[in-house]
């Protein structure tokens, strides 16, 4: 490999040019291993913020991070792979029920999933509130699982991509996790080292997502479809509204719940539609067409595979999930058509409850969070419950009812609400 | 004070935002005190690069470096005090006649200097020089030294804009040394603390220089006189030319030789009108007009001058100058005049020749340079010598001689050479 000095790979970015593949392989390389510094590539993932990277920049950056770690293969497994990726909501708990209603069609789904940081949850964080569930799984399990199962959601081995764990724990310290090359090559370098033949990426956009407007939406989706394909990968996204909660339920046993729900085939239409649409998405990809995905929800058949896939990690299904200690319930001040639930809102007062982590060591508390009593766009009564709040440390509600002051509108109409937005192939 | 967040400080100016005074005090104290991480700041410095800081943030950041260490004062000293500093040349040597020289005329010059790293040289490197010459003294014999013979060039010590120096380093290493608001507040920082009443910039724009064209340098001028003047230290600039080297002589002991041919009342006219014109605007700071100071060169007063301020530091006036062991001479292949010498290649030659270190931990060889037998403009005839080489290590020819290969042009005339370019008070 060609050597480079570090300075002058980052003042090539710097000045608004153009890196070679050679430079980002001798700068993933050599970050990987340690030889160039943390200082150094904070100052290029500065450069790379603010300048941008085109899309071979983009896709080198992805493979060189891929070719930093192992890469999984299915070659035994007698099934198609497909998983699904959500840059991340408030009350995004999809990935519970659509793991087994996809397992259902003979549709194996390997889910390497991380834990929340900030005001979206982590799946793992969810599960874990079902008693005796466990993350972490050998190898072998896994392997074992996705064949016998035909869905795992476990926690990622430290062994894929070890360059994107390096360079994502620095973003978040120096100002430089929302750059699109960024994301996209962190978010798209694990799930290609995952091993998946397809992917539907869930690209989130609105007040509760990393997304704020739908063309930097529309812009990170595009490039990770196009880094999916160029992987050999077959690769879709759905945009989707993440500017009011999903569902009714936001915390992790709360999520749990309402999966259950859904998995029972009732639930919130909205968490049903994504649901549905995303199990269809991956079924369509992995060659499995005209199915009918949602009478798996109603016939049972999803739910017997959620209680296989939770038993085979050590969780009992029939547990009865935490509940937190202490509830405050909010009041409609008046009477109308709820015209405006903010997503970060009820994300950030969640995350005050004990929902979330404020630092990688802390723990969460399972049965924290917020119950909605009505969605988006749907009618309420004045002085009926609106939410509940929920948390075991009763202080906690003051900072939550702060972040909720201004979160909700109550008007004489609303808007109808649209959850999906767009699709890109 | 009030805290602040790392990531948050960063992301207000990666986001084009005006950082607060409280934001800059929290972010350099605790940079300094190893609370902000080098990575952190190095985000920082290249959000800086590129986003730019207005004139307000610019000082905040100057007087939070200056709050980071020591301040020095005069209070004992029955002189004014005035000082220089040049932004770093090709053949840059003035200092050392010029300290003298002011001093003669009752002005006390406490000139606090670095060592060169790159193509331009140091200060310190080319004193050192001299047989028995100390750069290190201590704060004692400082003051002692400036009373009695009223001219100090030596090293600064760690006291002085500790901020500074762990900044500068960073930035060396993370491609975010070419920034004006982190130029400006460095050199600021470190002068102001110094406590100089007077302070006269030579910022040079060149090949050679960190400024590579006028509109950068005049910014750099600007931002810096006025960040003297918020400060109490009476300050102007001159913009003086560097694309083309100062002088006939290149390298350490070569540049201490031409110094003592101005001060012996001769020496190249670039040098003499530089070092008279800096040596006026500093008295006239100081409050003293209408002074012949030419005439101090030509009767022997800056020399005497001179000789006390090296005896005082152990320097044997008197002692043989090192010289370097080989020699290599490039002869004019035409005749006609040199209508073009280029600062950078020259000084790149004398750098890879052994004058200039690669790594702060390098040692310098004082003989090594370049001694060159036209200027530009001069009239030069096919085959006499044009330049000659001096190394003590004769492998390292070719690699100067291929820096020198595209380095000048002999045409039928030359444009007039213009030293001087603007003046900014």
């Amino acid at each position: 490999m060609p050597e480079f000095s570090a300075p002058e790979v980052i003042i090539t970015k710097r000045n608004k040019g153009e890196l070679s593949t050679d430079q980002i392989n001798w700068l993933i390389s050599n970050y990987t291993a340690g030889v160039v510094a943390d200082e150094q590539m904070s100052a290029m993932a500065m450069a790379i913020l603010l300048n941008g990277m085109n899309r071979r920049e983009i896709k080198d950056l992805t493979l060189a991070m891929i070719a930093s770690g192992e890469r999984l293969s299915y070659e035994g497994l007698n099934m198609p792979t497909a998983d699904k990726h959500s840059t991340g909501g408030v009350g995004d708990k999809i990935t519970l029920p659509l793991a087994p209603l996809v397992a259902v069609f003979g549709v194996a789904v390997p889910q390497l999933s991380g834990r929340g940081l900030g005001h979206t949850g982590g799946t793992l964080d969810k599960l874990e509130s079902i008693p005796g569930w466990r993350a972490q799984i050998s190898n072998q399990e896994f392997h074992k699982q996705l064949a016998d199962v035909g869905a795992v959601i476990c926690a990622a081995g430290s062994g894929l991509a070890p360059a994107d764990r390096k360079l994502y724990s620095l973003r978040d310290v120096t100002g430089t996790v929302e750059a699109i090359p960024l994301i996209a090559s962190s978010i798209m370098s694990k799930k290609i080292a995952e091993g998946t033949a397809s992917l539907v990426l869930d690209v989130k956009v609105g007040s509760g997502a990393f997304m704020k407007d739908i063309a930097s939406a529309r812009e990170l989706a595009t490039v990770m479809v196009q880094l999916g394909a160029d992987a050999g990968v077959k690769t879709s996204a759905l945009i989707t509204d993440m500017s009011t909660p999903l569902g009714l339920k936001i915390g992790n046993a709360l999520e749990v719940e309402e999966s259950l729900e859904v998995l029972a085939g009732g639930g919130p239409s909205d968490v049903v539609e994504i649901t549905v649409e995303l199990a269809r998405e991956m079924l369509r990809l992995a060659g499995k067409t005209d199915i009918d995905v949602a009478a798996a929800l109603k016939d049972g058949r999803a739910m017997d595979k959620w209680r296989q896939m939770i038993s085979a990690q050590g969780g009992d299904p029939d547990a009865k999930l935490p509940q937190a200690k202490e509830q405050h319930v909010v009041l409609a001040p008046e009477s109308g058509f709820l015209s405006h639930l903010d997503a970060l809102a009820v994300g950030t007062a969640s995350w005050r409850l004990g929902a979330g982590r404020a630092r990688k060591e802390d723990d969460v508390q399972f049965g924290a969070g917020i119950t909605l009593h009505a969605q988006l766009g749907q009618e309420v009564k004045a002085g009926a419950p609106l939410m509940t709040l929920h948390t075991n440390e009763p202080e906690r509600f003051e900072r939550a009812l702060e972040s909720l002051a201004d979160s909700f509108k109550i008007e004489s109409s609303a808007a109808e609400r649209k959850i999906i937005l767009e699709r890109i192939k």
